[in-house]
């Protein structure tokens, strides 16, 4: 695991290869957040980063959740998801959905987008598959504000997990 | 507004007063941040709340679930909720449940308690009622360790919007 103290003293590619991916295809947010230099702790730089997605422009913001994958979608099936997504939507058991559930799925999906206009955005690590499917079809029910703010949380949630596992590294 | 120049100025009391209530009666988390100042900006001061809840013991954690109320449980009935939780629950409808749906929510409500050992904790103000009523029912078939995760990150966004609402206040 890589101290704090040496993560400090990362030049700037070497944090952007570290922390770039906590945020999926959005590594301007760990490079926004170096200059924040010395971290405290393992959560000060989980906030730091974190600080950036709350302080960013709505269209930045908007740009984030744009820059994930639909669940269980079209990178999915053709190998194309990042590996962190990978490994999240398998611990989900997204990965070995019957031709029926991935159908839904992909309605439930398509419905949403043309609702709010980003994507279904969910911590598939904390949530099983039967929590997944019912969550997407409640909050289906709210509106383009409850689901901006609900979409951005759950980043947050992801990025968290992700940024414990990289710091878990040996 | 209270400018954060004015913020950084509060004596503990004041500090205590103006923020001990972003977290549902919890007031320990706004008095340790305290010791954070000078905050840079509103962003900071809600990253300095938001990291005593994450840096916490896990009993701390669970202590801080287990002083939210129950969602249209006994406090909203008997007009025992703090007046921050009181405007959370009117505003997404839960205000005015009929008979039937009490009773269900009741029911579920004490399903969660008995799964997890703490109450169903959701930002009402995120969330419309038919939501509300889905994403519990979604959740009760997470694993405890996923709940806590979920758990928390509501109370971040409860605080989130608490927190705006202090400093937007005249």
């Amino acid at each position: 695991m890589a101290s704090i103290e040496r993560i400090n003293a990362y030049t700037p590619a070497e944090f952007s290869a570290a922390f770039g991916k906590v945020y999926e295809h959005s590594a301007w947010i760990a490079e926004r957040a170096f200059a924040q230099r010395p971290f405290a702790s393992d959560t000060a730089l989980l906030l730091a980063l974190w600080g950036v997605v709350q302080s960013a422009s709505p269209q930045e913001q908007l740009a984030l959740l744009n820059a994930h994958p639909e669940l269980a979608g079209k990178e999915a099936q053709t190998g194309t998801l990042t590996d962190a997504s990978t490994h999240e939507q398998s611990v989900a058991g997204l990965g070995t959905l019957d031709a029926s559930q991935r159908a839904q799925l992909s309605e439930l999906n398509r419905q949403y987008l043309a609702r709010f206009g980003f994507p279904f955005i969910i911590c598939a690590r904390l949530n099983s598959r039967d929590a997944i499917f019912g969550i997407l079809r409640a909050r289906l029910t709210n509106s383009r504000d409850q689901e901006l703010q609900n979409a951005l949380t759950q980043v947050g949630q992801i990025a968290r997990l992700r940024l414990l596992d990289i710091l878990a590294e040996p």
